[in-house]
């Protein structure tokens, strides 16, 4: 951290040079509120009142909420605490009630809420001015009301919107005290007093940049303004510094809003670090877009990168399940979901500022509330007129990568089965060492789980609701994953520097037939000098009661390795067509690498070609079906193991190890069926319907499997696994037999 | 077995002479309908159709189920399977439609249903009269269409009231030929075929009594009525023989349809194996107790035992959550709930033939069907009327034995948190080890849990759907439950000889004050030589948000021995007052008695005064507080040592161990408090309101609690060890202050 020391010495000659206020002041105050309510969008809101139901309601509970707390006083304690601390909650709480009292004022104009407002800004201003860093030591960049600037950037987002709201009702006195004590000098704080912070493309830096930018554009301030855009003017950050999660600081020199929108974001909309992280960094994405497109419009701010950023909120829901949580991919704490307030501003602006889909509408009705602004309005408008129609999600494949060429994620939906397949790239400091990982859901419930992250976001007892650091010794490595790990090593060596420099490779995606949804991808640099290709499928057959998935893995080493391939299944073991042993003591899998947090409840070895394992999970049946030889090691895993702190979900894992091998393949199936009611006790269709797996071709180029169900009917799917294009026209002989066809597979 | 194969031999000697039909056929053929449909009944539905919606839509809804039973055609495997298996459920299937198409004839007056019972009948007539004993073994009483007489007794149940309906339709040479190759070689099998199912007070025996009754109505054969309701004739078992679970076949020679009312129900309603079993008995109970009433009404048998069976009912919808989800005592299977079809007709039998308490309606609401006979016409008017309230349950003591004086079960409530605290006798050949026992609940989830059995009910993978080793090995055995275990011993050494022969006592029950319910009841006879008298509190204080539990476990022996003392919480440790170490590989904590199923994850030496261990779990937040001292140990448990085939949860579980102590006190505090949502990643309240728990005083009649709060407000609690009538007067002295009050507890 040397090197940030010098700088921020550096700049903080800097930061007294920019002290005093640039900007001209040249807009007529009659403008406010401008930012993200508007003078005619108030007035449109104003005369509406009553009659929009949705809007009526949100309004409604706001202003509960909002009397609520002027009646309790105002509390400014001196900041202290970590996350889930009363000092960090209070200033947070603060934030949100400002920004919802600022809107209160224009909406029912009534005085009392321009008041709170500046009492509350003035007992900031009051504290700001002599405060000094945040007393907790742990971020790579403190705050100032909150142990990480990240915090105050998030408040300093809110605040301006409480700022534009009262800005006429204040006198030009209190504004020049404000502005000169607390909004220009937090602003500075956040970004040049920060740079480590702000001068990045990383989610945190997009928070800093949109709070500059929203002060900014209720100051009038070009050069703040500027300052969120484009950077911190002339400065150049050391490019091998890294964060306290281990990723680089500003490895390319890149920074500012466009450059945040620029590098994460896939042309498809899907944002580097994952669903989870999106979320989050959302509302500064579009609130400040929506700023921009207020105050100023030339920028076209909605168009930028052709139109990315409305595209990554249709990526975002598309990200998922069926209850709305989102897929918990790197690190994603579960349970976070459209229901959060960010999605409510997505699906809103969405609305209102993309091409009014309909099928957002039907979300929003979920979600139960709107923006306060124009584009709930018109939301709840389109809501009273009855245009809702569900928002259908289907399989879909979205690009990594600023050009989309750093692989991907790909979502197969067939029914109520979803299956997430990963090949995307690192996913900053947030990404896990899992490649070709993938995670299976019925309806919104995990079948196979992707573990997510280790943390309790906001808990202070849980290392002051930070990251702790079972994230990195489990749920990083690979083994916590449903994907193959070799020699017991993480990919890449879980080293982000390696891992961040790579991506994998998209096969083929296919979705035309509504019965199969494939999506195959390679990845050739986790572990250098094996290959990974990895097929999945879901495929409706008429001899099953549900979709099926189908998981093909080839590996293709220059050496023998050690193969765990884990099933990361929730619930109770129903039954298995091999004996195992469990042992009478329990010891850890490994010493390393995410083993050391697995205990070993049962081993077996193979005893057919075929290994199927049954559970029951919430009320519903499962069986994996996989290919296996005598040689197969079986192990049934529990997280929990070197966890000292109870940390982790005691949680199981059936594993597939396959030892001194060079090329192999991983062939399985995973059938959701049936389903036990405690109240009427019955169980319904408790057993497979798959009868037998069988591996017909495995060359270069292809790999067939076929697969017989209990009645008696085969089916066989061939993979293309080299020349896959859509175009492609294959001819193969399997036991005497031709097969002829264009495309990247064959099912019959 | 022996013995029951010298009776077998008797008794199908007995079984051959009775084969004739004895009774009259007195009774006009049309007055059939008459057991639970009744001719009157039907015109008065008939009227009503298309009237009273949900009884319409339970209409609708049953005929479009056997409308696709009457396409799909009728099925008649030999029977085969255990629980779970095709045949097996099959035959449980045609008994179900059986019924139901007996009363779409009747209501709906079309012949196809008539028409499609007769031939099921007649295939079953068919099959019957060459059928072998069932080929599986297991079981100490084998049907011939199941693996048990159980079974086949449930289907008698059914199957009756499907040939009352149709009984008109037939020709009475189809009648003499049904009852002469079927209906009554199935009655005597069941019953003199069967006497060690039969002559019993026992769940399966009143089946076989309800079966053996019902089809004697409608056959309006004396013989049989008589065998259903006072077992039969002249028939003595060996007291001492023992079922499949333990249990004395009939130790004291009771049986029939009356003893088993007289035996298991106290006058209360609670019935002796506890709520799960209960549900199970209810419907044989209370659709034959319908039959009698409209075809012997001379037997007042609604008014039997001053009306038991209606009482029953209500305290049976006491013994559930605030989901409605039965207390799993005993051997109960969680998720059984008053949404089972049991339930639907015990709602509406009580609405009908009792009070017309208008609570029921909300229950029969929300069970969204009803009977479609006479009392489910009542409720489905009662309901359309707005006649619904809602039923409120409150703290209820529940007696236990057949005149009450064997001990009880209290449930204790204020606001969300329940807590059921168990008293009672052994509860048959299903009753566990758990003498003082208790779990807890909010709102209907589970803070501390009962394990319930380990059984799959009807899942055939697991068992044959049968009661699983581990339900004796763990489930039954006293570490498995939230009481004292001494010396790693269960209570009455979990011999049932012993333990059926004894129950705790009432010391006193008081919920006049609605912020302090408590429960206290004494054990003496669980372990020789000592003494344990449990007191349990739901106190509502200002300076908590919630009610809290207060746990005063007194301890006296003659001897020093161990104790030990869990707390089966579910979730996840959030944080602990002490250091505790975690070991690298897991443990078990004991050798036998339960303790082979427990891994050690972690223990500690108590630091101070009072250990807290905080947890989360869905997202709610708990902490206990326990009085502890320097010797005490702390451990941390899982379930799933020794469970060679995943039978049993992993969870987990907190233990205090005091070693060496004759005379002892654990007094603990559990809160339930705050809560985390994953959408928001707000922690609210996360913290105990409780900062110190002290013993003030402990003697041979009174001890006393004295609770601080962190606002720093003192209360006390003092309970009554002795003297603790509601009219006792006692005056004491604590710390130089006297305290005087009348009744059993003081609280201020």
């Amino acid at each position: 951290m040397k090197s940030f020391q010098t700088l921020l010495l550096v700049l903080t000659v800097f930061y007294s040079c920019n002290e005093k206020k640039e900007s001209t002041d040249s807009v007529d105050d009659n403008q406010h509120p401008k930012l993200i309510l508007t003078k005619k969008g108030v007035d449109k809101i104003r005369a509406s009142l009553g009659s929009v139901p949705i809007f009526d309601k949100t309004l409604e509970k706001v202003k509960k909420e909002v009397d609520a707390e002027i009646a309790d006083g105002i509390k400014m304690p001196i900041p202290k605490d970590y996350s889930g601390g009363y000092s960090h909650d209070q200033h947070k709480r603060n934030m949100v009630v400002l920004q919802k009292a600022g809107v209160l004022y224009q909406i029912l104009d009534d005085e009392k809420y321009a008041k709170y407002v500046k009492d509350m800004l003035m007992q900031y201003e009051a504290m700001y001015k002599t405060l000094p860093v945040h007393p907790k030591t742990r971020s790579y960049a403190r705050g100032k009301l909150f142990w990480q600037c990240l915090n105050d950037s998030n408040w300093l987002v809110y605040v301006s919107q409480a700022y534009d709201c009262v800005y006429n009702y204040l006198s030009e006195e209190e504004r020049n005290k404000l502005e000169t004590n607390l909004f220009k000098p937090f602003a500075d704080f956040i970004s040049i007093g920060n740079p480590q912070f702000y001068q990045r493309v990383h989610n945190h830096s997009t928070w800093g940049n949109a709070a500059v930018g929203m002060i900014g554009l209720v100051m009038d301030d070009q050069e703040l303004i500027d300052r969120a855009l484009y950077g911190i003017k002339d400065l150049k950050l050391n490019t091998t510094e890294k964060d306290d999660d281990g990723g680089f600081l500003n490895k390319d020199g890149k920074a500012g809003f466009l450059a945040n929108i620029e590098e994460p974001f896939s042309p498809d909309g899907y944002y580097n670090e994952g669903p989870y992280y999106q979320r989050y960094a959302m509302y500064p994405f579009l609130i400040f877009a929506e700023g921009l497109h207020n105050v100023k419009p030339e920028l076209k701010i909605f168009e930028y990168k052709e139109g990315v950023l409305l595209k990554s909120i249709n990526a975002l829901l598309n990200l998922s399940d069926a209850d709305g949580d989102f897929f918990p991919l790197n690190d994603g704490q579960k349970g976070m979901s459209y229901y959060t307030s960010a999605l409510v501003t997505a699906v809103d602006i969405s609305y209102h500022f993309g091409t009014q889909d309909s099928g957002l509408l039907s979300i929003a009705s979920a979600q139960d509330r709107v923006l306060l602004d124009d584009s709930g309005l018109s939301v709840a408008l389109g809501i009273k007129n009855g245009k809702a129609t569900s928002f259908n999600k289907k399989s879909i494949n979205l690009s990594d990568g600023p050009k989309g060429e750093q692989g991907g994620v790909a979502i197969l939906r067939n029914e109520d089965i979803e299956l997430v397949f990963k090949y995307a790239a690192q996913g900053s400091s947030h990404g896990h060492y899992d490649k070709l990982s993938y995670s299976l859901y019925e309806k919104g419930e995990e079948i196979l789980q992707d573990y997510g992250l280790a943390r309790f976001v906001n808990i202070e007892q849980k290392g002051g609701g930070n990251y702790l650091k079972e994230n990195k010794t489990w749920a990083k490595q690979t083994i916590a994953h449903n994907t193959v790990t070799q020699n017991e090593t993480s990919h890449f060596n879980a080293k982000y520097e390696i891992g961040s420099q790579h991506h994998s490779v998209l096969n083929y995606f296919s979705s035309e037939n509504e019965n199969v949804q494939v999506a195959s991808a390679k990845e050739a640099n986790a572990y250098p000098g094996t290959e990974m290709l990895r097929t999945m499928a879901i495929i409706k057959d008429e001899d099953l009661e549900k979709p099926y998935m189908l998981d093909i893995m080839k590996v293709t080493s220059n050496e023998a390795n050690q193969y765990d391939f884990p099933y990361y299944f929730l619930g109770q073991v129903l039954n298995t067509n091999f004996k195992y042993d469990t042992p009478k003591t329990l010891n850890t899998l490994g010493t390393k690498n995410g083993y050391q947090h697995l205990y070993v409840e049962g081993t077996a070895k193979a005893s057919s070609e075929n290994s199927k394992l049954s559970w029951l999970n919430k009320g519903k049946f499962y069986t994996l079906t996989t290919l296996t030889n005598n040689n197969d090691e079986l192990l049934f895993t529990r997280i929990g193991a070197n966890d000292p702190e109870f940390n982790l979900r005691r949680e199981a894992a059936f594993m597939l190890r396959r030892k001194n091998a060079k090329n192999t393949l991983f062939v399985s199936t995973i059938e959701a069926h049936g389903g036990y009611s405690p109240v009427t006790e019955s169980a319904v269709n408790s057993n497979s319907s798959i009868k037998e797996l069988q591996l017909v071709l495995d060359t270069e180029d292809y790999t067939a499997i076929q697969i017989t169900s209990e009645k008696g009917n085969i089916k066989l799917f061939i993979t293309a696994n080299t020349n896959a294009s859509k175009e492609a026209k294959h001819t193969i002989k399997i036991n005497d037999k031709n097969y002829e066809w264009s495309g990247s597979y064959y099912f019959e």
